[in-house]
């Protein structure tokens, strides 16, 4: 059970490590859709993610005997390179199982930051017995993406710190992949601003919260399918409950519609946000009437594309 | 001429109205060129770029008079938007002449913003012509990119921003094109801030300023070439002294580095900004010896570029 004081706890701990990054606003995108808006700016966090303050927060709360023999995990994305850069501000080792599908860019990312990276097949069986292997050889701890308490309670900090500058939001919008950050979210606002009704958005292709919120059971994710690739994950049994007491409701978007909310915050905020964190805008376009004259908040929850590879046509 | 009360008037005219633009840093950038970089982000101002500054502080300045008959312009880019937003503010008519091969992001900008648009030919000549014959048409009263001294001191009040936060800089670098925003950082620094040494950085392939200088008179710019679109402009009769009197130096730098280092910027930072605004950013690139180990400020611009038309190549 996490409670307040871990919230807080979580927050003096990665305070000093972390940016607390800015929260914008596009006088623009308010006029054209007639409702406040205040972007997080996650994008704009160390390694580019939300995902360093629950590693950094799971790091740094190891025993020292822990310590010693260092943290690993599975991961093709942020948080891979999240628990690789904290565990070299500890000075431990980190062991990081990608699968061998992984981006270039996204690998370089975690061996910069100085982890040892074992490849294997793409597929969760692979991965689960890679880190198993690894996990008996080096000792290490094993870091779950989301599903752990030091996790979410570090994710929640993103909320504490945005409802600190802005405490009067009525909605608070997050994508939910794992749910790691709509979990915090909600423990966020639950313990500290209960006025706060918070959302989570997720795409139609991969909308497994969806349908665990329906069903009342966790619902694995089954060969999701979405531009948003930091969602395809499936809930946990720490975040499914969490979710399952405390959140609004979920929202699920279309492909279509993230592409759109993705270049509207490329073209007129002048940031770059992947298309995970495209969602909660994504949520917003497509229920315009229900959001028209509120005010809400959206964690832009990382800013890692490969640019190589975007999703907008010339003449678009 | 443009005294010490001009500069502190024109932020005091303006600031209510515009973004008092964060200045960020980036860890990773820092540790590749041993170097510390400190960026205004003119690129998330109002219109995504400076430009709203001085055009801000020219129309808040006219006489009851002049604001009758508007205000009129020539612009590729983001002086229009600029000026066709602030008249917005005041509620008087905007009329800007564009080239026909201005960006389309460029052009549906100061549609969007209220101002009535005429084309012409994408040169000097066809530019004034069409503009004077729109100026005896409507009386409106020309407010000049940046040779004009509101815009310039308009333009001074990013590094007023920017060194009241970081006020020990030892260089700070600004793109050069006619020398609005040049001259207006230099006119800040030598009344404040005079310990600061200003560069102007500018392409190759528009190094009118760079030849100016060498010469010592207005070198105009004849046929440039170069991706950063919003430096084609010739240094004016007004910003080349300034420039002349003051900068520490001009650099130019290739095309190769302008993209080099603007996809270092759009990775490492999560933020957009157009090609004119990585030529400070392609110029610490070309002479990282020189600027090793230094406090160096960058005035990032604007923002504004056509997501269909970028130029990262996949798999760079």
């Amino acid at each position: 059970m996490i409670n307040r004081a871990d919230l807080l706890s979580a927050h003096q701990i990665i305070k000093g490590l972390i940016h607390n990054t800015p929260v914008l606003t596009a006088a623009s995108i308010n006029a054209i859709l007639e409702m406040d808006l205040y972007f997080k700016c996650e994008n704009l966090q160390k390694v580019g993610a939300f995902k360093i303050r629950g590693a950094t927060h799971a790091v740094f709360t190891l025993s020292q005997t822990e310590m010693k023999f260092g943290v690993a995990t599975h991961s093709s994305g942020n948080h891979a390179a999240a628990l690789a850069l904290a565990a070299r501000w500890k000075k431990i080792p980190a062991e990081v199982v990608m699968p061998i599908s992984s981006p270039r860019v996204k690998v370089e990312a975690v061996r910069g930051y100085g982890a040892n990276i074992t490849f294997c097949e793409p597929n969760q069986e692979a991965r689960e017995s890679t880190l198993n292997k690894i996990l008996e050889k080096t000792g290490a701890t094993f870091i779950h993406p989301y599903n752990n308490e030091k996790i979410i309670a570090g994710q929640s900090t993103a909320a504490l710190e945005m409802l600190e500058k802005i405490p009067n939001l009525e909605y608070l919008i997050t994508p939910v992949g794992g749910g790691g950050l709509l979990s915090g979210t909600l423990l966020a606002c639950q313990y500290f601003y209960p006025h706060v009704r918070v959302i989570g958005a997720e795409p139609q292709g991969a909308d497994d919260a969806f349908r665990s919120l329906q069903q009342n059971r966790i619902i694995p994710s089954i060969s999701p399918k979405t531009i948003a690739d930091g969602l395809l994950t499936s809930l946990g049994s720490l975040t499914f409950p969490i979710i399952q007491q405390y959140v609004d409701k979920i929202i699920t978007v279309k492909e279509t519609s993230i592409i759109q909310a993705m270049r509207m915050v490329w073209e007129r905020m002048k940031i770059i946000i992947e298309p995970s964190s495209a969602v909660p805008m994504a949520a917003v376009l497509e229920n315009r009437d229900f959001f028209q004259g509120k005010r809400i908040g959206i964690i832009l929850s990382g800013g890692n594309v490969d640019l190589g590879k975007l999703p907008f046509n010339s003449g678009d």
